[in-house]
């Protein structure tokens, strides 16, 4: 008797079970519980309701799937090979192998169809929440009457880590507050992590909890009934005005004799003994990596996601005909492009900038550059995590985001929803938010908090940096120029720490010209996020010729020249942000005793580390012994061959910011003298 | 007609608006919107609950208060100021002043009776979670029959501010499974954040939410009302098995006729006109930073507060009379001094590891360290944030802590209660929960979880650092060594990151004794906190003549007698942990070609930047060419004058951990080398 393999789902879960616990004993690494717990929540989902195409995996209006609990990456290397995309078995077998496909941890630009790359807990659920406002947002936007271009889903699988994890809370609260109706998350609750049976350290009522953020819970409903499931997701997307968590009753490493149920089947391979008991426990006789074709074809989406697709095409097509200005303009968005006047729109921003020459904070430079860069550039989605006032995110053509009664973006007279987002007090949540816009595409977001609160979103800002994603980090009260607030809220170490992520880049501009030079070069990082490191205080403008070797991010301000010497420099002093100025008048006061000094801005040692060896040498010529200034550590300086280098390795203190800067030694005098000691004079 | 300011309650919380008012407006700088709007709940608290002796700021059994929204410090100093402690009037006036003792934020053992350091939103619930099970678990293991101790309940403000950030979710979440029903959080629910009416960014029902926790929720009640508050703590205090959550419903900035109830009452002074104009609504005659006699005499608690303590004093003689030993103990712990025998363990500890020279992971080093050291100190206070089997964190001596149905800590035949603490995966709720229970006393907390998981958790452990406090921090998986589970797991910046955060120790030890050598540092650090960095993978035993040297934080591992040359080194290699033993390789290689290299172990730069020059040049003698070798980032070693760092400015790769060694040039071959290039040869 043959039945298809769409009347075994049985049997289409456990092609999952043993993809996963067979690539992770090739592997001798991994988590197969995970995986061989979702099985059925991954076939009701990945075969009844995600709107997707494997042969295209980037199509713009697929659902999108966000494995938050990546540890079980096995689960979305067997949907992907299973559903028809280019992931081979091959792949599979190389789990966890250099350069395969299949890293241990499901990475974004790496495997075709992934997403966004997850591991670290929470993160995923979050990046998820961005997804789905993204989708909203741009549905607002480019959607007309009749024609219906962005309408998709994403669905998100987390388990109990995601939940314990603080970012939960932030990204979840901010769902419910958004009425993201589109998102639906699946909660793999099985009880179990790695130190064993929650209970003792996690007993919250999670539906309770949901209900509490404005969410719409479903279940629990029986993870292992891929019918349960689909029929939880189908009323899911009923959901009108509010996400929806589908609570799904499961047991970690269903299918083996021995480990399900237990934090033994979490995260190392079951061994070839239980493996062998699984099987038989199954009923799956195929060989490791071998899919009987009936259940392949079961699981194969390409027809159905080539159809979906093409459906699409023809909407798009409709709607190009109708709009072809939004059509391109979609596209353009979508594709990450700047508008095609980007470099006019920078000139002027860098141009004005440096025609006014105004002494102002940086931070208020930014919203300068801002106003041009929001006026010209509609994909800017800016935010702040509750200091919009100070971080100066917001600007006339970003009226704040708000959502109606129904769930709706409110816009404005002209038609225009919000584009800055008031996050609430969740810096964590707000980078991570900004990862998933980033990764859904349409929008270049950026965020504001204080520079000490980095630390709050830093692994959010390091995934950024790691998945290669244009998101922007506007980072103001930059040191104990904060002045009052006091040493929780001055940031010491942050600049020197920040720089070290690789991939991000850091700028901390001297004055309105830099400003808009770093923001203009964080627009154009297509492939690197960026962190602006700005003043809350006032900065004098600095003097320059040409704005352009900016962005080199270091380059030399004055010769001894431009303090009436004509003899060349005999020393280099390097200055970031507000000590520019320091540098500056140091240079000037020094040339009173006919000492040369050559000053170089480097607002970003990020970029210029990355120039030619050449150009490094013209700004900092062998021989010239340099002097840096930077009002935080001094561990970072060393590398440009420092003879000395003037900075805070400690923590500040609570007083006007005046003060502060004379009290540890970032002064003129101090700059002079330390420039004296090191040239002997 | 004459009444006591008992009887006007509304002129007691009016001292306290005056003085926020009047403080933050002397100052031109602070927040007067927080203190106007929790005046009453202070007044209820403070004089009517709180049991704390003025005049006895550290007193071991009061009861804690915690400021959790830490900008509105000013009704801290007021409340200090009124009640009694060592806090004059003109320590008001120079609010936020250079070394004043009141700082913009609280700070513990600045001002007297500040019990943690807060401002970075959500830490102070979460230290006062800490210190609350702290309370629960000192009162477990020394009261007796008969003789309670400890008993004392912990009372925190927090705003919507903390009740947005994720590490709320962390710490509330973890009081309720630990059942930590004297703890107290009365929340002011003024509905203002910073960008204005929270309602579009901040629609949780807090309520639903705490209940979810399994707290009990009381409330709302009028914040305004001082009787209203003290009937709810006073409910809150008969809670047998819940922590309580009182929401008081108040309005920012109360009393000021223009800015109450909107966010412009938040962070900035009133101004000259606005004050006036409460100052007549309020009917508060009194000049700036004056208060009425009867208004001071009614606030004054020295006078209870020295009864409390007599009380709590004669009880803990009879306890000493009765167990002289355990009475001994408690005043030991509460002081954090080590048992008189730490010297010997520590010895013991180092020795053991340094006779058995045994090739394991760090990681095990760790544990082994600490099967003695538990053994030794009952003070020790485990836990991992869900990695408890790769953190390697318990021992024999360190049960999982547990709590029974009626919220009593549950204890072993031996009637000792647990001290391994099942963190749940909270890494930044675990940090600042160790931060409490280090502010509390009694205890030494560590925990684990994965280095790269550091990000989580950082600002935290920056918290501990400024605070001064003894906490330590097992961080396992330290580098690309963690191999498979790829570069979302793999650090690559945190060893140079942490070393970045003044006052933290840091050490990346290179074997057994160098790890018993860390942790004997970490627990003798009475005033810092410490970051082990430890490897996943084996690492071979460094041998060495002496291991004392190794609490310089870098020495002399071998000199190139020890690999059969008799000529002087040419060059030095500095190493760290799994670098090490690729040190030593090299150095044998290269002494084949009879070139003579110095190694240096560097398991702590931190403690090694702090000896004197005279050992550091020992060490690292002038002209000799140094080559730094450490699988992370490059940046910090230059500040030693390297010539050349071999490092990872990349991110890593998932695969084995052999196969990326190789792969990013951390192998004997590379490194010989790189000494080669250096010197030419």
């Amino acid at each position: 008797m043959s039945t298809s393999a769409q009347n075994q789902p049985p049997l289409m879960a456990h092609a999952i079970r043993a993809l996963a616990m067979d690539g992770v004993q090739q592997a001798n690494s991994g988590h197969p519980g995970a995986p061989m717990g979702m099985a059925e929540m991954a076939q009701a989902l990945w075969t009844r309701h995600l709107r997707h195409n494997p042969q295209q995996p980037l199509w713009a209006d697929r659902d999108r799937f966000v494995l938050s609990n990546g540890h079980g990456s096995m689960l979305i290397y067997a949907l992907l090979n299973l559903t028809g995309y280019a992931l081979s078995l091959d792949e599979l077998k190389n789990f966890r192998q250099l350069h395969s496909l299949t890293p241990g941890h499901p990475e974004v630009d790496v495997t075709p169809g992934v997403e966004t790359t997850t591991g670290p807990l929470g993160q995923g659920i979050t990046n998820a929440v961005g997804m789905a406002l993204a989708e909203k947002l741009m549905a607002a936007e480019f959607n007309r009457d009749g024609h219906t271009i962005v309408d998709h889903h994403t669905y998100v699988f987390m388990g109990d880590g995601c939940l314990m994890e603080g970012i939960s809370h932030e990204a979840c609260a901010l769902a419910g507050a958004w009425k993201l109706n589109k998102l639906v998350a699946l909660y793999d609750d099985n009880g179990i992590s790695i130190d064993g049976q929650v209970a003792p350290w996690f007993i919250d009522n999670t539906p309770q909890r949901f209900e509490a953020y404005g969410w719409n819970v479903i279940g629990p409903v029986d993870g292992h009934n891929a019918d349960a499931v689909d029929a939880a997701i189908a009323q899911a997307k009923l959901s009108t005005e509010k996400p929806t968590l589908i609570v799904c009753k499961t047991s970690i490493g269903k299918g083996s004799p021995n480990r399900a149920g237990t934090a033994k089947a979490h995260g190392e391979p079951l061994g070839a003994e239980e493996i062998k008991l699984t099987r038989e426990a199954l009923g799956w006789s195929a060989e490791p990596f071998v899919i009987p074709e009936d259940i392949r074809a079961a699981w194969d989406c390409t027809a159905q996601g080539a159809a979906d697709q093409a459906e699409w095409d023809a909407r798009f097509a409709a709607y190009t005909a109708a709009f072809p200005e939004l059509a391109a303009e979609f596209t353009r968005r979508m594709a990450g492009e700047l508008p095609a006047n980007f470099a006019e729109v920078a000139v002027e921003a860098v141009g004005s900038a440096h025609d006014k020459a105004e002494t102002v904070a940086s931070r208020k430079a930014s919203q300068i550059a801002l106003e041009v860069f929001t006026a010209a550039l509609p994909e800017l989605l800016g935010g702040s995590a509750d200091l919009t006032g100070s971080n100066l995110t917001n600007t006339k053509s970003t009226p704040n985001l708000r959502f109606d009664l129904a769930g709706d973006v409110v816009k404005n007279d002209a038609g225009v929803g919000g584009r800055h987002i008031n996050y609430g007090v969740r810096e964590f949540g707000m980078a991570a938010i900004m990862n998933g816009v980033a990764l859904h595409g349409g929008f270049i977001p950026y965020g504001g908090t204080f520079l000490t609160f980095s630390d709050y979103s830093r692994n959010a800002i390091r995934m950024a940096a790691l998945m290669k994603r244009r998101v922007i980090h506007v980072f103001t009260h930059d040191s104990i120029g904060l002045g009052e607030d006091g040493p929780t809220h001055q940031s010491v170490e942050h600049a020197a720490s920040l720089r070290l992520i690789p991939n991000l880049d850091v700028w901390r501009p001297a004055d309105t010209t830099e400003t808009a030079v770093a923001w203009t070069m964080a627009l154009a990082n297509k492939h690197r996020p960026t962190a602006l490191l700005l003043s809350r205080q006032n900065l004098p403008y600095a003097p320059k010729e040409d704005a352009d070797v900016i962005t080199k991010g270091g380059y030399v301000l004055s010769e001894p020249v431009n303090v009436g010497l004509k003899k060349k420099a005999q020393a280099v002093i390097i200055a970031t942000g507000s000590e520019v100025q320091l540098a500056l008048q140091a240079q000037a006061e020094l040339a009173k005793a006919k000492i040369a000094v050559r000053v170089v801005s480097m607002p970003s040692t990020t970029v210029f580390d990355r120039q030619d060896l050449g150009y490094k040498l013209e700004v900092l010529p062998k021989g010239l012994p340099r002097i840096a200034i930077e009002a935080g550590v001094t561990d970072g300086w060393w590398k440009y061959g420092c003879a000395a280098v003037i900075g805070l390795d400690r923590y500040g203190e609570s007083a006007p910011a005046g003060v502060l800067f004379k009290l540890f030694g970032f002064t003129v005098d101090n700059l002079a003298l330390t420039v004296r000691k090191v040239l002997g004079k």
